[in-house]
């Protein structure tokens, strides 16, 4: 999981804020939560959910460190957004202020399986699958044609981080919203611990590949041959 | 100007509409308006365009055929989208319909500049400039990257129709909403007539080109190093 940490509140308005939290018990539980969309909601829904969650009336306070299941996980942090939602909505909303936010859970508690879930604003939520083994939140876009044509069920770990890496490289290019530092939280089944790094945008690792693949990318730009039927300046009053 | 053909109301339906309209008066005028979002505010605005638009009270009738500059037609086409989208947005917006919709408006009229626009709903607009020379409009965000990386204002005709027909087929692969046929039009300054051209799926050149860079994507990605703090298995746990 890799998330940055820029946020703002118009451009002229631009912070940093951790935007992915780790819950680490080493043997136990490993996960981890990535936000995207209004802060405030953000950071409320996960400040509820670390004092504890009902998910309904007489069931115990609950929180992510204690949950039996990453399923459970999912709905707890799903009550909890919608909750901040449902008390804050109606102020934000007559200032036209956007409140959409969601979230990504991933990781693994011990004796259960490794699974990612995709938590929306409404508090209902999917899970990562064999077919599309990614999911992304927030500025999604600029990023994900080469997560679509990289990333498949059997990626090993390093080539994922990978191809990660540059799509949040060719983001934060197309999109000032986007920056680094960027947090990332890497697991690998069943071990229950996690290799969390923090990557600034003086890494060299990172600034590396974000030359070599400016470099490649122009390479290929090169390489592909130009439309025959504009192969001169003769050809330009052609119509077909 | 490059346009796809498909429209959708919801992913089950799915339809081809030209999106790219083209104005040809070799001569006297050549230009390009493409469309995207709502197809009813635009086709509307488009045949309200044809019929003559008045800009205000006591002026004449003009249409993109007439008018006397570029600049004209842009307040024209700004005029004939927010009229549209006043008339019909009341009823729309109360079935929670979206009813946005914008333009690229594109070309030249002899004696005057080759100019770009860009329309918005509201009929403001903005022109294309040196510093980012190209405007898109609607699903852009996909296929933005490479136009930012390879796009600049000397960038002669054919490497551009190549760049912009990537990010059209890297775009078609994120989102069905987006499909072939293209339609596009490329013009040359004071030549003051047009290329026309339909690209189908099966255009050869076009499936040469995906099949080139899908490979070549492939090629710049296995070039890439691998992070080295995850080379190794018995890396992952370390934590930085």
């Amino acid at each position: 999981m890799i998330a940055d940490t820029r946020t703002n509140a118009g451009v002229d308005n631009i912070s940093s804020y951790r935007k992915l939290h780790v819950v680490d018990q080493p043997g136990d539980r490993v996960m981890a939560v990535a936000t995207a969309g209004n802060l405030s909601v953000t950071q409320t829904a996960l400040a509820m959910m670390r004092d504890g969650v009902h998910l309904s009336v007489g069931e115990d306070l609950e929180t992510l460190e204690t949950a039996p299941s990453m399923f459970r996980c999912a709905q707890l942090l799903g009550h909890a957004l919608r909750s901040v939602r449902l008390s804050i909505a109606p102020a934000m909303e007559a200032s036209s202020l956007n409140t959409s936010a969601s979230m990504l859970l991933g990781g693994q508690i011990a004796g259960g399986p490794m699974q990612l879930f995709l938590i929306y604003s409404q508090g209902n939520f999917i899970e990562c699958g064999e077919d599309t083994p990614f999911l992304q939140i927030g500025e999604a876009k600029y990023g994900k044609p080469i997560l679509v044509s990289g990333l498949h069920g059997q990626t090993p770990l390093a080539e994922a981080v990978k191809l990660g890496l540059i799509s949040f490289s060719t983001t934060m290019r197309c999109n000032v919203g986007v920056g680094t530092p960027l947090d990332m939280l890497t697991l690998r089944r069943d071990m229950i611990s996690g290799d969390e790094r923090r990557i600034e945008r003086t890494d060299p690792y990172f600034e590396d590949l974000h030359d070599r693949w400016t470099r490649a990318q122009a390479q290929a730009r090169a390489a592909m041959p130009e439309p025959p039927w504009l192969s001169g300046p003769g050809m330009a009053r052609r119509r077909v």
